[in-house]
């Protein structure tokens, strides 16, 4: 066990593809870690330190910024392929040959990546708030997103509170925790993403989201069990596009959060870390049997 | 806790309504009781002893037939409400304040009415493999399920096989596992449905599946913790319906099993039980928070 938490974790650098990733890590050193995908325009910051902190209780927890974003160098890819290769050859650099893979959103996108370049390096997969190529709304932002993303606020956190979280006053009032959670790490923030971020993101997105005849054939060749998670109402990512990835992936569970958003894990940290343990912890192939 | 299990219950017998239900009862007395709701011409004895063995270890277990299905005298409604009513009723008449309610495919059609007659009468909703009024391809039998209920078998009971488990070898080997179970009670089994049933089952399943503009209006009255559950690929009562069931009700969750069709809690037993018994459990209302 480390002394660190989502608070207290320096950040470090590693060299990999010409890249310099930045990366925090923490938590029970025990067993395989998990690595986290962040969503567009998100830096290791916006993770919200209920679900870190929750997870490191039980294992490693593995937060970098993709090329391009924020501490790390170079340029953010306008291909999802890309981000994956990236990412791929981080954790290899962090000298890991097994790891858990949580992608959330964008993320999520990288994580299915991961899987396919480096099958081997990959035990489970956790898809949050994700979809898969080619996915319904996909070929670009959606025009929620479209329409939240290009608002302005009185204070710009409360974005989030869009992006993340249902009009309902139950989740607006878990969205006003989530902010005040991933606001306690004081010092050694990230920097926040430079204009060129969300341009690039967004035509990797455009790509990936892009319709085509034989879009989901690749996920047939996904093994690894997998769980996915979303919200009931995902307007970023629409709640369809879970249950497309968990009808077309050959070994994956879904769950879906009641009166949710984009962000569900933020809205249930308790039980979605819960959820997504159980899930990584189970001994056994998926799916899990306990007799 | 009571000595008798799936195998050895005996058949009970009350009356209300007017009819004399048949109904058996075993396992943990301490906590709410769990009263289950069964499918298209099924009786107390097409549930699977995995299940519910599994989950008399934390609370009882009732089974029962609703009216005119086998060992219960009347006649089969023809409208799932007068199901839900004679349900209410049996429920009544063993002197129960507060149950859970589990409906497996018609029997989700039953279970949904109890909540909405008699809401103080139900404490939470496990609803497996079933839909909304009005839901995708319910206002008749699919073509998958007419084709699969049409056809003949060497073993009658091989029909099973294709109602609840997918092609794929794994779900076809879990679904021989499920006809050994489910043939395990030797003594006192219940008689199979007479003539009448079927027809009368599937007159109230058109009734209650016939699209309508409001359909789903019902669903936001239903303020119950739901656990909804289905399997990958129901081809019995869509996939898609426990979808509409879990964006629709105020305060569900929904779980999807991989590689699996209409029975995806025979293929997952165990898992099925683990589940539903957590959110059975669980001290506060659903969604289950732990902190």
């Amino acid at each position: 066990m480390t002394q660190h938490n989502h608070q207290t974790a320096p950040t470090q650098f590693v060299e990999a593809n010409g890249i310099r990733f930045a990366y925090r890590r923490f938590g029970n050193t025990a067993g395989v870690p998990l690595v986290f995908n962040q969503h567009f325009t998100g830096t290791m910051d916006h993770w919200d330190p209920a679900v870190t902190d929750g997870f490191a209780k039980d294992r490693e927890v593995i937060l970098f910024n993709n090329a391009g974003v924020s501490s790390s160098s170079g340029e953010v890819p306008t291909r999802i392929e890309k981000m994956g290769t990236h990412a791929v050859a981080f954790i290899k650099a962090l000298k890991l040959t097994k790891v858990d893979v949580l992608g959330f959103s964008i993320g999520g996108f990288v994580a299915q990546e991961i899987a396919i370049q480096a099958p081997d390096l990959v035990k489970r997969l956790v898809l949050v708030g994700t979809g898969p190529r080619g996915g319904e709304g996909m070929a670009t932002l959606t025009p929620e997103a479209q329409e939240i993303f290009g608002a302005t606020y009185d204070e710009p956190d409360h974005l989030w509170l869009r992006v993340h979280f249902t009009k309902s006053e139950t989740s607006q009032a878990a969205g006003r925790e989530f902010l005040k959670r991933f606001r306690l790490r004081a010092e050694n923030r990230d920097p926040e993403v430079n204009e060129k971020v969300a341009p690039a993101q967004i035509e990797a997105i455009r790509e990936w989201g892009a319709p085509r005849w034989d879009a989901l054939d690749y996920l047939r060749e996904i093994f690894h069990p997998t769980l996915v998670i979303n919200g009931s109402h995902d307007v970023i990512v629409y709640t369809a596009n879970s249950l497309i990835l968990q009808r077309n992936l050959p070994n994956a569970e879904l769950i879906l959060y009641p009166d949710s958003n984009h962000g569900s894990q933020y809205q249930y940290p308790a039980l979605f870390v819960a959820d997504a343990t159980r899930f990584l912890d189970a001994n056994v192939p998926f799916p899990i049997q306990k007799d």
